[in-house]
């Protein structure tokens, strides 16, 4: 059922629109926040009177001054007023940063996660991180807004569970929130890997400030997040974007998802690797992977394979250049159903090779969406590269605290 | 850039949130209206006051008694307040239909496309039919709302014209919405046909009070609406849920729309009629339509096939069930991105074997989708049947005047 709305909701979501606006400008006046965002000058003021006294705006010393009109104050985020925590939970390693309000981080370490991954042991292992990256920004846990959590998916929101996730088979149902509020002492949120980063792309990356854009994001699988009319688009079930399940092929492989011809199937690190493997048995010179896989097959890696196709090697460009066509398919696909205006590609899993990524995602969507006629959808790749997913799990308790959520002016 | 609200834009989202209740309950009081919005007592008193005083709203004579509490007056809509013209412009085709407040039919018209389609040409026939089908309900233009017209994409909103819309080659940026105005004396809102389709299920439809669904529309192409958190999810061009331009087979066959393999390509009338034709070549007996076929090819027919199929006869329903699971394809990958609750199959190129079509669709999206672990898609298909798009023309201009719009709350 759809909600009505009332004055303190209203008055709380107007905050936030006024919160937005500052972040989203490298310095902004009063003037001009009143003007982009619809709102009187007098709820402007009032708001940022409020923001200035908590402490999470500030006047800058210097003085916008806009044609013919008197100078005006410089507002600013106080990126210093707070801290939010992001961990990224991949199956082979856990990574911490802490960030200040406006996303940019003050510490950042990394470990293997415990072999054999049984829940309790990975918690510990994560509590033992925060603690570690806490002291080393020498950020006391009284400044913390949250945790935010960036885990594989699916994910139960109402329970803060993770549901069966992929490629971790001891962690069916598992109420990490709780478990990870109770370790750490701090609030947690909890979201997919894919939709943090997304999130953390809306607050400090590619996607600041856009309406609609998709981001797809390459680590052990192919996962994806979506931002529709401003807003995270979780879907009814909160798992959205899942890109990488899209089939590709509709008689493919199957995928251990058990859908057929998964994008994830054909581009995941172990696809590229089997794929130069095949060529690399088919033709055996002629690559700079050919001397060192004569030597030990053994030592072909995703990386390796990026790193060749980036230098130029034929081969390995080839191999490639086949995975981002079906990331393009899918992209297209994507285009035709969400029609949004960007297409962000990020994740550690095509580092070294972005250029490539984006330039045959780029080609495909100026060419075949139905709608290229009237507009043509912009690709690029995310600057926060192989941290979107934890930078996106801080962003999640910044996007909770500030950012204008339809949620909050229409709760369920 | 996001928006703040104010007072009058929540006095009108409010408004319409409470038509919104009144419109989906078989009959509601003022305390389960404010039950199930969250809005106050005394807020909803005052909308209902105003909305009875309109003449929008009335009174029914029957109380509802709660248990235990005193019985209450029951509200719903005055279907007979106003009306709304619907038209449908399918290339081959005109639809006229006028409808009550309740999206309910009181007349419709169909008349053949004039031959070459002029844009000139076709709003003075369209003109014609919607005196036609007034005159026919005896409904006064002064009580008529809007007229909304349903047409092939892809749509310029801003401009109002229909921009190189598929199959109508001397349709290139007609300027529609004036055209039809000047020759009607009526406001026009012009939507995508399958848009206005899903906007009409919304209403009147299988999607009355979800949330999140998509709908497939079959007419002489395939097309497709999304209603995304109880808003119909136009995209960032306008343009989104083209789920007939997804590409099912990455190196299929090259579609119009400058996609490969695309669902269109494998499941409209004439690929159904094609692959009809090849299977009863290479088998010449064992069908009812062996014979026919065997006297005169040219007979076959999309119609006759799915009658065929409807009737249990083998080569029909195994064309059918092909096309069927090439849509399922898509089904699962539309869940997969967009994690809708429901999917529902519409238009007239389903006609005879919907059931076909949702069993076999409704068994993909229970076993492939990445979160069936949480809950299983429902899949249905249109009580409007094939003239969804027509009524759902219609149900653009109630959806315009009523229903709660995140574009009145926030606007650009």
């Amino acid at each position: 059922m759809q909600s009505g709305t009332n004055l303190p909701k209203v008055g709380r979501y107007n905050r936030a629109v006024v919160l937005d606006q500052i972040q989203l400008a490298d310095g902004i006046s009063r003037r001009e926040i009143a003007e982009c965002t619809g709102l009187t000058a007098q709820t402007v003021s009032g708001i940022v009177r409020k923001l200035l006294d908590e402490g999470i705006v500030r006047e800058d010393g210097a003085n916008r001054v806009v044609s013919g009109g008197r100078p005006r104050t410089t507002l600013r985020i106080n990126q210093d007023a707070g801290s939010a925590v992001g961990l990224h939970f991949d199956p082979a390693e856990l990574t911490c940063v802490v960030v200040d309000l406006l996303g940019q981080p003050l510490a950042t370490k990394r470990r293997p996660a415990p072999p054999g991954a049984a829940p309790a042991d990975v918690v510990a292992a994560m509590a033992d991180l925060v603690r570690d990256v806490l002291a080393e920004a020498d950020v006391p846990r009284s400044r913390v807004l949250g945790l935010g959590l960036a885990s594989p998916g699916p994910i139960d929101q109402d329970l803060g569970i993770v549901v069966a996730p992929p490629r971790l088979m001891n962690w069916t149902r598992v109420p990490i929130k709780q478990m990870l509020s109770e370790a750490t002492g701090l609030p947690v949120t909890i979201d997919n890997d894919a939709t943090a980063a997304a999130v953390g792309e809306r607050w400090a990356g590619a996607g600041r400030g856009v309406a609609n854009f998709a981001y797809f994001f390459f680590g052990t699988g192919v996962g994806g997040g979506l931002v529709l009319n401003h807003q995270v688009h979780r879907g009814g079930s909160l798992n959205a974007a899942e890109f990488g399940h899209t089939s590709v092929l509709e008689d493919g492989p199957p995928c251990y998802c058990g859908n057929l011809g998964c994008l994830e199937t054909l581009v995941s690190p172990e696809a590229i690797v089997a794929e130069t493997y095949r060529r690399l048995c088919d033709q055996p010179t002629g690559s700079v992977l050919s001397e060192p896989f004569r030597r030990d097959p053994a030592t072909l890696n995703h990386a390796l394979v990026r790193v060749a196709a980036a230098d130029g090697d034929p081969l390995a460009t080839a191999v490639i250049d086949e995975a981002a066509r079906h990331v393009a398919t899918v992209a297209v696909n994507v285009v035709n159903i969400t029609d949004v205006d960007l297409i962000v590609l990020g994740g550690a899993g095509i580092r070294h090779v972005e250029q490539r990524y984006v330039d045959v995602v780029a080609s495909a969507v100026s060419t075949r969406p139905l709608a290229r006629h009237i507009r043509v959808v912009d690709v690029t790749h995310s600057p926060l590269g192989p941290d979107a997913a934890v930078v996106g799990g801080a962003a999640l308790v910044l996007h909770d605290a500030f950012s204008p959520q339809l949620s909050v002016l229409l709760p369920d």
